[in-house]
C-alpha cells in the first residue's frame, strides 16, 4: 500500500480539480481546440464571465491550459489545453461512461 | 452541448465523491475483495476509525459499497463494492496514470 499512499494526495487533487464546478465542461469544450473567451462563454450559458475568468486562472495555474495572446489588431486571446490538459481525455471519457450508466 | 449540460452535475458529483479525502484509497482497497473494518483500517494508517465509519456511510449511501453482516459468533461484518463501485476501476486507473505522469 506504500505506493498508493504516496499517490493519494495527487490522486485526490486531480479529482478535486476536475470535480470543481464548470471545470469538466470547460475542459471538454477545449478538447475540440483553442477557443476565445467569448466562444467558451457562449457555449456554457449558465456560467458567468467572472466565474469563467476565475476558472481559467486556476486551470492555467494547474498547468491544464495556457492563454495565448496574438498581437493582432484587435488583439486576439485564445485558451488552449496543454499536453497535460489533453491527457485528461481518457479520464473524462471514463467518468462520463460511468456517470451515464450509474448516476441518477 | 445540450447533452454535456445535462450530464454536468452527474459528472461533477462523481468527481467530488472520488476526490473526497480517503475515498479513492478505500475504494482501491475494496477492489481486491470484501474486507472487514479492521482490515481496511489497518491498511490505511493515517485515517481514524471515526473517519472510516463516516466514509463507509457516505459510500454506502452513494451505492458504491454495501455492508454485509454475517450472523456468526462473533458476528462478522464485511464491506464490499457493489457493481457500481467495481465499475469505477477504469476511472481510478485513468486518474492514477494521469496523476503519476503529470502531477508533482
Amino acid at each position: 500500500m506504500a505506493h498508493d499512499h504516496t499517490l493519494c494526495p495527487r490522486f485526490e487533487n486531480a479529482f478535486n480539480l476536475l470535480g470543481k464546478r464548470w471545470n469538466g465542461l470547460i475542459i471538454r469544450v477545449l478538447m475540440n481546440g483553442p477557443q476565445r473567451f467569448k466562444e467558451i462563454s457562449d457555449l456554457i450559458p449558465g456560467m458567468s464571465d467572472r466565474m469563467l475568468a476565475e476558472r481559467f486562472k486556476e486551470l492555467e495555474a494547474a498547468g491544464i491550459l495556457i492563454r495565448r495572446v496574438y498581437p493582432e489588431t484587435p488583439v486576439r486571446i485564445e485558451y488552449e489545453l496543454t499536453e497535460k490538459g489533453h491527457a485528461l481525455e481518457p479520464i473524462m471519457d471514463a467518468v462520463q461512461t460511468w456517470a451515464e450508466k450509474w448516476v441518477e
